[in-house]
């Protein structure tokens, strides 16, 4: 019970850490982004427009209201990719940070994990590790960077220009940002299977989430040295739903607009076409299309797979493909009639089945109640509301185009969901609620009927 | 673990009949409601369209492929009701069944509830009951039909017409059917107080659940006889949450129509507009205004509402008030940081609050699959397909008017739906599943990070 007080208080003041984090960047950012050098000669915005983008930024969401490529200037765009890079890394840090040192307090019978043996102090591994991942998501952007600025050579008129969006390119991609200073997304690029296989790359590395990139270094360290290594169960279930969920979209997308966006479209196309809408709902929100084109079904699996999001400790939002694998698997069980829900030779604790359904249940009730919010006071069709609601909460930054034209309350509902989807609904509902404690009475329990 | 073993198998048991009655009942209503006796001259339908309805019918749903005064002659009329009182009735009477047997053969520490102490064997057990329950809705059925016909002298030509009218409302009310002669449900009546007030009565008296309405007849007895009495955590949960959604549907649809529909209502008209429209939701399915005049904000709320659906054990369906109530309660708790749900100064099973999450959850996935589904087939707005499944679901019977247009496989998507409302997930889910069995092995426990 001791142990487990410790464990609840150090979460509590790690959430509180995060939402501190996440206020001040955005104040600063919002600050930094209306400085006069950030922006075009003769572009001005209203403090909603930049606040509604430093926030996005920060959440590294990627809806915007202004076109970015109009908008800011080229020492805006380093600001811009500085600040996608702080929010992203910083909130992605702080949440790994609670995996480690969760992991190391409350530790396990078995094996101990990652990190566990360092007996370093809170702020020393706090700077540590987010100078790893700094150094790792570094070296990815700048391979992203060099891939894409080469290759651009060709589209661009001149080096500095083709650099300049190779840079900006990797680095909104392995941030899941999702911002674009080509004006469209990725669409220019929609036949450039190249392109597209760098930024794909990209946004998996970003979105699978930083304890597995931890426990696949380990496994390279250990294989080296002819150690064992073991998978965590997190890593293991979060990567299996990652791909699952990839694989799905891009099955469902491919299906529902067979007959329409497809029909016309030959099978790599298709493929490609499929499978980057799916992974990107992932977290990345570029697009290689405008998905207004798509059915509604399409559309509504895609806010399906927004929803869900991207990994815990990633750069992404949503309720996070591990909560949902987890509600699955606790289903399944239930519906096999199994008292235990066991996968990879473990057993899934129960309280942590209870926590998924209460993430998703919360998450749902939030959506929903922004669907019928914006619904009342925005003229836009159904499914597009739908769809921006889920983008934001997802931290994903499609959109069907409605963003720019939302009315300030209708940002202001924006902005809130990208910062709940952003430092997730469990540390929300952490923020919001008091410490536990144990309890000083109970009463007799009652069984009511379910269903 | 034995006597959870035999209260599984009571359970497994239980649900088999549910199905198996309700699969009877509604093969041998299709072959009543196509006899030509049973149709006005000239009419036929198709093998389809009959079996639509007498699903329909059977589960008291009231979605309507065809006009239900315009095909049934008035024997066909009489023929519809007893299959309403039938299929009603006799899914409730085997869902209070389980509720009965389940209280007297797990038990409680504390003072056992109503029926426990009668040691009658399991099929006269049911026999009883079901007169019971056939008395009470004789009896409340035959004051509406009274109170109905009396007062249609005024509205109808001939005191036959004012009679049947009134027989068939009372009925179609009391069991929720959602069904109507008066070929556009109560929409003549939609200024009448007095009509409405008799439905609204009939309708909760329906929807509220047996188990409360014979808790309120055990508190009456004891009343008599000086004796204490105690309703049970079920009777209290399900009443409470009943009325809370009433009064919060009446004030939402208010809210979010008041500068559309509501513009040119007085304040009771206006009152008693949201009010019916809500209570309608919680299973009766009658509607006193064409609710495509609705705002798009109304008609999602009223999809939540018909989501959620009737108490347990009532002639409704959906994923039931009991079953959201506790998951709300389960996640205050969780917010507060409390570690057990306490309520009406009981504690909730931490297991009941589990099995709600996973009943939501499936319920979700049921309902989200059948609207990308129906999307993808039919040519009907969104907000049309979410109300069409929702209702279906819900056992509601309110439409926005596609119901008659649907395409076959659209048909049998919502038949589908009314099937799996009506008997309730958790039975459906039993239903699918093995029989629970103690697990032979464990693997170690280990934490994952949820949202
Ligand atoms: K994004
Ligand atoms: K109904």
């Amino acid at each position: 019970m001791r142990k487990h007080q410790k464990a609840q208080s150090i979460k509590l003041s790690s959430v509180q850490m995060i939402v501190i984090f996440y206020f001040a960047t955005v104040f600063l950012s919002t600050i930094l982004i209306s400085l006069p050098i950030a922006l075009k000669p003769g572009v001005e915005w209203s403090v909603i427009d930049a606040l509604f983008t430093a926030i996005s930024a920060v959440s590294v969401t990627g809806l915007t209201v202004v076109s970015t490529a109009e908008t800011f200037s080229t020492p805006g765009v380093f600001i811009l990719a500085f600040i996608l890079q702080f929010g992203g890394l910083g909130i992605m840090t702080l949440g790994t940070f609670i995996w480690v040192v969760f992991k190391r307090k409350i530790g396990f019978r078995e094996r101990q994990l990652i990190m566990t043996d360092h007996n370093r102090d809170t702020f020393s591994g706090l700077v540590a590790l987010m100078l790893q991942i700094l150094k790792l998501f570094l070296i990815i952007e700048a391979i992203g960077t060099i891939l894409l600025g080469v290759y651009f050579l060709n589209y661009f008129p001149t080096w500095q220009e083709a650099f300049l969006q190779g840079f900006f390119g990797s680095v909104s991609a392995a941030t899941n940002a999702g911002f674009d200073i080509t004006g469209e997304s990725l669409v220019p690029f929609a036949n450039d299977y190249f392109v597209q296989t760098v930024n794909l790359f990209l946004l998996i590395f970003g979105a699978i989430g930083f304890p597995v990139l931890l426990e696949l270094k380990d496994m390279f360290y250990h294989k080296k040295e002819n150690g064992k290594f073991r998978f965590s169960l997190f890593a293991k279930i979060t990567t299996v739903s990652f791909f699952a969920l990839a694989i799905l979209g891009t099955l469902l997308i491919y299906y529902f607009d067979k007959d329409h966006f497809f029909v016309d479209k030959t099978w790599h196309e298709s493929l490609f076409y499929a499978l980057f809408q799916s992974v990107t709902t992932r977290n990345g929100g570029l697009a290689t299309m405008d998905v207004s084109e798509f059915t509604e079904s399409t559309q509504m699996v895609q806010s399906a797979l927004m929803f869900i999001g991207a990994s815990p400790s990633s750069v992404g939002g949503g309720i996070r493909t591990t909560t949902f694998a987890i509600a699955i698997l606790g289903i399944l069980s239930f519906a096999r009639g199994k008292q235990s829900v066991k996968i990879f030779r473990r057993e899934i604790d129960p309280e942590d089945i209870t926590k998924s359904f209460v993430v998703i249940s919360v998450a749902i009730m939030i959506c929903f109640s922004a669907i019928i919010l914006l619904a009342s006071i925005e003229p836009f069709p159904l499914m597009a509301i739908i769809y921006e609601v889920t983008s934001a909460f997802g931290t994903t930054g499609l959109s069907m185009g409605i963003t720019p034209e939302l009315s300030t309350p209708g940002k202001i509902i924006i902005m809130f969901l990208m910062f709940v989807g952003r430092i997730g609904i469990f540390s929300f509902l952490f923020l919001i609620r008091g410490k536990t404690t144990s309890e000083p009475y109970h009463y007799p329990r009652e069984k009511v009927i379910i269903g």
